[in-house]
């Protein structure tokens, strides 16, 4: 065995410990991130909360979540982030940059889940988020902007993390019980915040350079078209109301068919609506009815009274509108035929955010540079960059999910999606560090 | 003041106490109830298990239940019958008759409401029947066969009471909670029966000549077409399925409309046809969905899965039978269409129970003879007359229902209508004691 020069001084410098300092780095567009380590982390992740049928419940606050953000925490700094708990209990990892005028570039995502969720949504931009600062820190790269890693928390729950940097947590909905059986306010002592002084991470417009998510699309548009990544125009604008319908209750034995005012048979008939309205106009909003309750609700008795829930999302806000000025004509002629009344509450409204054009294009000309195949989508789920999207330029990276499954434990990206996905997020950042100011 | 000798007569016999020695008793043919004792017993009993929103809740082994069971005793003995509780716990209040050889002649129904009920389902057939014996005793009247007044228990609950007289009470439906939150077997005890002794009260076929029963229609055909006495064909028979769709839940904003399989969305279609096929042929064939759960049940994610009930009733079982076959076929439509799966489990068959021919013309005639108007329908709901189909001849006299509400506060007869169904009751009694071997 022949052994060279090279490899020589290679074996030597290591086996002193001094082989950071033979390394040649490669020149930074030929920079890749480490998949078995990223990987290794995210099986790793997956043992905190772990379901025994597959799977994780994560829910924001529980002990399960506590502990893999203490496992992530030990990441951060591995990766020789300066890391501290903000206030609002999200953890945020920072690296100074060679210009201490700019700035930060803020990537980053979730590790909470939902109840029986996944081991991917939020999780693969989180690690990514990390292991891109690993691979910074290991081919010596300095950031001309300061970097911070954010794993914002409570995700699942109402981005309660990143809306809190934007200042808009309210003291009432502190009280608010979430998932975990905690109110938002012990949540937040119990990982470490400070909930009594949340106006310390508020941060204002301007205070960002951008803001940059990796996320699985956990639709299944990227993963039918085969497509690499997905380039996110935007997070969708999201109304939820509570419909009630109000008929009359009766006996079913008794009540001939032709003198029933029966609450559900109109109900069924609006949720067909609903589905008639939304795909009668080209795009890709959606509208669903996931929540249905008719009471008295026995098998003997015509309902009187049933309440749903009715959910349209687009982009556009104005479509939005429309639609649901569409559904309540509906509505108001199936009221009409059956002799029930509508009634529709407005529950809540998330307004549309699109992502920043030139974050965009940098996402468009990384996946180009790194060989993949690219496509513009709206996000139909929420996400913390929506909040972002108020203090500074956002993008966010899309990559497959097989079979567009997510909040479940059948959630699945395969590593070779996740691999490209956290280094089109390395180049972006890259990208974006030599541009902003 | 003149006094007429009769009236002189009269006098003295009540003040001595002699009064029935000299009083005349009009022909069979003109005996009426007396309509202001009736309703005066009936507001009585109303108060047992009032609600503060009107309506009563005498739900079976309740208190209420006991209290009122205890105040119909004292009308019964009132009524000089011979009151015996039976091991199931049903009252019979026992009449002897001139011929001892013969069977007896039933009449009677039920006090025991459903939650929030009201005041004259079971209770006009009751208080009716006790009102006839008090009637009889009055004008001195003594059938040929003797006469039992049975106020059976738990009606509402399973026809209990009625099913132990024909012996198919099962030892494990004595385990189920009833609506008291007693079970059945501790209930029975609880209103004076023994469960361990239910055989004793158990009758052969033929061990009765008849079994009439008065009650309100619970349907508003009678009202709207302002027709007085209902004269019943049968009891119709009751199918009730649990139907199960299978979908696939996942998020209510990533998933692409034409990428959906919407459990809910398939079962709107799914109530649209139940309701297309039963009004597809003629007929008072009814069928109901009126229990409806959508999983996970969230606004955020498309249901994968629904459980709803079905329910198909008719006097006649073929007919059922072909409605059922019709719904499957469109359940099977459906299904494919939205790439759900259908599931029927079938969890409860009453067969329907005509009445007796013989019966029928009997009130028909007593009807007439008083001046009412009949019509001939079925009855929708199940009544303790089914079992007692299974023991000898029966049948049912309906009186209208304001606005055909029932199980309900609101549920209402007006006085006139309770009299003439009483008195229809009192007077298809005597034909039937004439002509009953």
């Amino acid at each position: 065995m022949q052994i060279s020069r090279r490899d020589f001084n290679y074996g030597l410098a290591l086996s002193l410990g001094w082989w950071p300092l033979f390394r040649r780095f490669p020149p930074q567009e030929q920079l890749r991130i480490d998949l078995y380590r990223l990987m290794g982390h995210l099986l790793s992740l997956a043992s905190f909360g772990k379901n025994p049928q597959g799977g994780v419940s994560r829910v924001a606050y529980s002990d399960a979540d506590k502990l893999g953000r203490e496992y992530v925490l030990i990441l951060m700094k591995t990766a020789q982030l300066d890391v501290t708990i903000d206030a609002a209990g999200n953890l945020i990892g920072r690296r100074n940059g060679s210009d201490h005028n700019l700035k930060p570039l803020l990537i980053g995502s979730h590790i909470d889940s939902v109840p029986e969720g996944g081991n991917y949504d939020g999780v693969v931009g989180s690690l990514g988020a990390i292991e891109v600062a690993q691979t910074l820190l290991e081919n010596n790269v300095t950031l001309r902007h300061p970097l911070e890693v954010v794993i914002f928390q409570n995700e699942e729950g109402g981005l309660i993390g990143s809306r809190a940097m934007d200042g808009e947590l309210t003291e009432k909905e502190l009280e608010l019980v979430s998932r975990s059986g905690k109110t938002i306010r012990d949540g937040i002592k119990f990982i470490g915040g400070d909930p009594n002084k949340l106006s310390e991470v508020r941060r204002n417009k301007g205070d960002i350079a951008a803001y940059v998510e990796l996320h699985i699309e956990q639709g299944s548009t990227l993963d039918t078209e085969k497509i690499n990544i997905g380039i996110v125009e935007g997070i969708v604008g999201i109304n939820w109301w509570d419909v009630t319908i109000e008929g009359f209750a009766n006996h079913a034995g008794t009540t001939a068919m032709n003198n029933r005012q029966d609450a559900l048979l109109a109900a069924a008939k609006f949720i067909e609506a609903v589905n008639r309205v939304v795909t009668s106009v080209p795009g890709r909003q959606v509208g669903t009815v996931g929540r249905i309750s008719a009471l008295p609700g026995a098998p003997n008795v015509i309902p009187g009274k049933v309440v749903l829930s009715l959910e349209l999302r687009d982009l556009d806000a104005a479509k939005i509108n429309l639609l649901y000025e569409k559904i309540r004509a509906e509505a108001q002629a199936i009221a009409q035929a059956s002799r029930t009344k509508f009634d529709f509450k407005e529950i809540n409204v998330n307004i549309p955010a699109p992502t920043d054009p030139r974050v965009r294009s940098v996402i468009s000309e990384a996946a180009r540079e790194l060989g993949l195949s690219t496509k513009p989508m709206p996000s139909g789920a929420g996400h913390d960059a929506q909040d972002m999207a108020r203090l500074g330029p956002v993008g966010m990276i899309f990559v497959p999910s097989v079979g567009g499954i997510s909040h479940s434990p059948k959630e699945f990206s395969k590593p070779s999606d996740i691999a490209n996905g956290a280094n089109v997020l390395l180049h972006t950042l890259l990208k974006l560090d030599k541009q902003s100011v």
